[in-house]
């Protein structure tokens, strides 16, 4: 893309409420607005990083069998009513339609879900199955001064388990769990981010939860220095050592959650009576586990995390383009020059970033630290005289020199 | 994908109060699920279809430098205020959070649009600009008995243009009728849809609506059989001759609505005093259009359209597979062929639905009417006999054995 027909511009400054760094390293660099509190716009480069982040997550779904839906965030208040969360749900958005009928917006999806399996499973032979979505969320947060970490409108993907045993489910928890592992790897975090033990609820002693450490999390969890397991504060009074290996020593830290999963069992099946027929034509209880990641939180907490001075240090899994062309001056030649690697990049399909404005070369490197694309490439009088290109890594801060076949070497390899 | 592993099946019936005839055949054939008047669930096979509207629109879009955004549903009272539709929309869902903030949920995105690009638009420069987004609207519509074609919940694209000029608009708004007709003509709608004269509000004379010809449509449409423009019955009084070639006779058909483009001019520019820099320094007004299509309303347009007396007949371009891959019987030779047959579509990138389920032949080939992908391939006893496929169009009542070069070759060529 041409930067020059990209709207959406860097700025100065990001709005004086926006406290969190995330909000304002991404609104300073162009990839979200912010409309309100905890409600943002995706710009152009936002929404690119969003949908890397999307296709990871669903690739890793339907490596696990996930099938993919889309459910409705107006969901009737008898549904809420039916698992009595119309009145306990603290975040849930109440509005009344026309007809006088009344809907809690969609804080999560479980009152869809299940009475939507009913419909379709009956017997043992259909279980287990795995269905997910990627769709907005609404939670009346009080609080949302936490950039995209914290949202009052959000996109998630959340996947629903249905299962014959717990013993089934506790098979694909481990499932989903290396899932998420793989998730977070991708997308850069993979070495901060901890598998957390939570409070579970009324039907398991533990959920998990996935924490990524960073100075700005509003979770407190101390890790276990073995086995890199972790636990929330919220039960660090029941759950003093390691769950896994029974170390004493934990390390303090703070963290965000970035997933969490859940082993619902037969929480959200029983208000339905939602059963299956077992092989001696038994009535049994569905057994459900739920999987939730927010996309938005994943962009922010990479923001937050991956960032100098400058600004922002995108992971190459989650760049909104792998390379950032910059040409110097407007002599025809360098512009020519220029021009052509754009088309040669493109003809290989690397996603490219193309600053053909009339700025000033310092006004340049100066966006595209903030931007904070992978690669940078910079065509001028001086890289043409030697018949060759300069890249520069945003995480490095040295540049070179190289041919055109060196350049073209490197950005087909490295991943 | 194995249709033994498809978790939503076909059902003998919708449900009583699901009055139209799109949300009955889709909710039989496994495409949607009805959760409240005018709130659907997309099941896999829906959710394919979905994004292959999706895809042929961005596709549009694009060609003509549409930049995607995605901006929120939650917007604060005080832009609607601005633009005095707090009060004046109907169809708005209003509700209330925690902190007593009052939000309109999005109906449509001008009051959100506006005030975004007043902060990145400056200069002539810098125009025009066309911004876009695929987003979830939501409407109190009183009457919702529509299925897909009236939703008080259903994605939309919109687009928002941006000008210096009337001229300029004018120029970009023919691009955008342009690219409407290869829209609903690559969805399969192209012969039966018409640009409509439609009123225009406050600011122009006309707006323009893309009106497919069905007798479950909510509209009346006066049609040119000269130059096929129509006019709607709302301004049939004022405009009661064909507004491009003078005809007088015009012809009376029911239609739906699929697409609607109107010159916004300064209706949405003016409350936000949102303005630009001309070339001699001086401030004017911004000039918009907006640009909108329903993606369910073209999915329901279709399966209303599209279908007769046992099932669904969808065109190739939006339809949730190519392939029907049916195998007969459970004899070990027929089912290795058909799993080679499913392996070696797949391999050459076809998309194929394999109902590979123990069920009788009976029920696959009713399931595969009602379902309505646009091939057919049975593998059994007989075909295996032949060392052929047996092939066979859902719109046409013929099969034909042929090989399997034969088969590859009208897979591979016919789109």
């Amino acid at each position: 893309m041409k930067q020059s027909q990209l709207f959406s511009k860097t700025r100065k400054d990001a709005p004086k409420d926006e406290v969190s760094l995330n909000a304002q390293l991404l609104i300073k660099a162009g990839f979200i607005d912010k409309l309100s509190a905890g409600i943002y716009t995706f710009l152009p480069l936002g929404l690119r990083v969003m949908k890397k982040i999307e296709n990871i997550i669903r690739d890793e779904m339907n490596k696990i069998d996930g099938q993919e839906v889309l459910m409705p965030a107006l969901i009737p208040k008898d549904l809420w009513v039916q698992t009595n969360r119309w009145e306990t749900f603290d975040a849930l958005f109440k509005l009344t339609g026309g007809d006088e009928k009344e809907y809690g917006l969609g804080a999560t999806h479980e009152e869809v879900i299940s009475p939507l399996m009913k419909k379709f499973i009956f017997s043992y032979k259909e279980l287990p199955t795995y269905i997910y979505q990627f769709q907005t969320k609404f939670r009346n947060e009080l609080r949302a001064k936490s950039g995209l970490m914290r949202g009052r409108e959000f996109l998630m993907k959340d996947l629903y388990s249905f299962h014959t045993s717990e013993e089934d489910l506790n098979d694909y928890y481990e499932k989903q769990k290396q899932a998420y592992f793989n998730i977070f790897s991708r997308c850069g975090l993979g070495d901060i981010t901890h598998i957390t033990y939570a409070s579970g609820g009324a039907f398991s002693k533990y959920s998990h939860e996935f924490q990524t450490i960073t100075e700005s999390g509003e979770d407190i969890i101390y890790i276990c220095p073995k086995c890199k397991v972790a636990v929330n504060k919220e039960i660090i009074d029941e759950q003093s050592v390691c769950p896994e290996c029974g170390e004493k020593e934990l390390e303090k830290k703070k963290a965000v959650e970035v997933g969490n999963i859940f082993q619902l069992k037969t929480k959200f099946s029983d208000p339905f009576d939602f059963k299956y027929m077992d092989e001696r034509g038994e009535k049994k209880p569905i057994i459900m586990g739920c999987y939730g990641i927010g996309l938005g939180r994943v962009m922010g907490t990479v923001a937050e995390i991956f960032n100098d001075k400058k600004g922002l240090i995108w992971p190459e899994s989650v760049a909104p383009f792998k390379v950032h062309l910059l040409v110097l001056g407007d002599k025809e030649e360098v512009r020519g020059s220029a021009d052509k690697l754009y088309c040669d990049l493109r003809e290989k399909g690397i996603e490219v970033l193309y600053d053909d404005r009339g700025e000033s070369a310092g006004e340049k490197f100066a966006d595209s630290d903030l931007i904070g694309i992978p690669y940078r490439v910079v065509v001028s009088d001086k890289t043409l005289d030697e018949n060759k290109f300069e890249l520069k890594q945003r995480k490095s801060n040295e540049s070179k020199l190289i041919t055109s076949e060196e350049l073209f070497n490197i950005l087909n390899t490295k991943h």
